[in-house]
């Protein structure tokens, strides 16, 4: 690995689908009969887009993308920011670029003509939990030659997404990316997204961890169970951990967890009056995560700013912040 | 004016604008800046509409249409419902016929190529005050044989909004809607919408009102003004009063009064914790009162049923309703 030579212009860069959200309310009977994962991310070709939108209620659009929204919550912090992502050359591209811009978040690749922008069809049941059914759309033909190498190497942190270790053009650009980071010395942070992806890509997720091209590891107990296959959740700890300088283990209601060489720091969740809509939970963790990250705050510190975003996020629809961050972070830990 | 001979199909047929409202908070200072009309409604074209965009912050979209709004909280507390109006064959005008139909709302209007779907650039301020630009684009373009008669004839009754008395071609096809109305011995229920727009057009309105087309008349206290042409509430109402069945007069703040014959009632404004955002208020409001009017309820429960509607709408984003409408006026009327 390289020393970086020069202060980075960024923060963090970010790889990540470029999604706009559909969200609606539905009953928890609606999951059943549409036959949903609840609690899940299934990807859906335009026909099922086309009758799952159908059989969903009124919704409202805010523009989503797992590690969009980490930025979007970076950026809200005062972090600098940017952003590599395909959109379509449509009226939801058009809304996903002005609210990523409109973020303070640079965002240059050229929107692409014919197959759209991407949707998210999201089912937020009574207790807020969503279930999430994505159309990938113009985003997953993001072309490694979308990629700007001197953004990546001019950040301090590469943050990548697992949901886009599906598709093969962002793949192959993910990889590419991670060795124009590690050429010019700087860490890569990482999250497998969900278990059916770590299902479809353990091995090169393995792979990753083993050679160590990750920094920074941000996962859900259930995806650390799946990255180790079981579920001990003090046994999986002890043989990532050794692996990552930085593992990061949310716990949901439970709070998280985070190790890194012979230190460990644990948070429990912020008190929430009501859980609106769980969508966006752990991409807003790891926002305030690596906020404190990348400005040198204690593991405990960056775990606290984690969990204050993750509950800013889950008290409203959609995973864009609403409130102040840097406001309620001040007033929660000064 | 024609008695109905047969019972009809809907509750309320409505003809308005088709509109996606962009919605993103601003602080007061950027109203200013950019010379908008604080917690008014301006036209805009398409030039500014790409201006103002991209002034805005990151921003969440919601189906709007001041007359649609008011459709959304009449189906959502059980009344049949059909709409008027023009989208454009793109991606926000599947949206707006998407949220519509889901709501239970016929909308049968074909959807046209070319100019986009109308869209209201909506900034709220920190005390949730919304200031609403319009680019009207497909909405404008709503041609007099859109009009589905027989549909019209067949609704209880026909609501319009003065939005639309703008642009030439819904406001043919809104003269039209009214002698279609006439002649099946329906009810016209009528809002002036706004100040500006009364300015506009007050020879029209008061036409409409002093010829006996308008049984329920919708306004806030300054369109009352803008009407008569003075600022003395008790004045207006003694002199609007006489000319229509039904007058109802919100006061923000300050609750609703409205009149009919010799009866009168008021209502104090529902308690409300914190205002979000006040786009919708008047449309809500409107639903309620309306609700209770089609569903022969008194006065006073129109308007409580309207109060009850205008706080949910208020309490959040967006002027679609969220909560379940229908269980909120149980809960506070039985």
């Amino acid at each position: 690995m390289a020393e970086p030579t020069v202060p980075p212009t960024f923060d963090v860069i970010a790889i990540g689908n470029a999604i706009i959200d559909v969200i609606a309310n539905c009953n928890d009977a609606l999951i059943e009969e549409l036959g949903l994962s609840r609690g899940g991310m299934m990807l859906i070709d335009a026909d099922q887009a086309k009758s799952l939108y159908e059989a969903m209620g009124p919704a409202r659009e805010i523009s989503g993308g797992s590690a969009a929204n980490t930025l979007a919550g970076l950026a809200a912090l005062g972090a600098k920011c940017a952003f590599i992502g395909q959109v379509a050359d449509d009226q939801l591209g058009d809304v996903f670029t002005h609210d990523i811009r409109a973020g303070g978040i640079a965002f240059d690749v050229a929107a692409r003509p014919g197959i759209p922008t991407a949707r998210c069809l999201i089912f937020v049941t009574p207790d807020g939990q969503r279930t999430m059914n994505t159309f990938l759309g113009a985003s997953q033909h993001l072309p490694a030659e979308a990629l700007d190498e001197s953004a990546i190497a001019d950040a301090a942190v590469l943050y990548l997404e697992g949901y886009l270790w599906d598709p093969e053009e962002p793949r192959a650009a993910m990889r590419k990316a991670i060795e124009a980071a590690r050429g010019a010395g700087r860490k890569i942070a990482f999250t497998p997204s969900e278990c059916f992806v770590i299902d479809r890509h353990r091995a090169d997720f393995l792979d990753l961890i083993e050679t160590g091209k990750i920094d920074v590891l941000f996962c859900n107990e259930h995806e650390m169970a799946a990255l180790v296959g079981h579920d001990d959740f003090e046994k999986g700890v002890a043989q990532l951990a050794p692996q990552i300088p930085v593992l990061v283990v949310t716990r949901g209601a439970e709070g998280a967890v985070a190790i890194s060489g012979d230190q460990r720091a644990e948070v429990g969740a912020e008190p929430i009056e009501r859980v609106v809509d769980t969508t966006g939970a752990g991409d807003l963790f790891a926002a305030g995560f690596l906020f404190g990250h990348v400005r040198g705050k204690s593991l405990e510190e960056c775990l606290q700013y984690g969990a204050i975003c993750a509950c800013e996020i889950i008290s409203h629809y959609g995973a864009r912040p609403e409130a102040d961050l840097k406001a309620l972070i001040s007033e929660r830990v000064g």
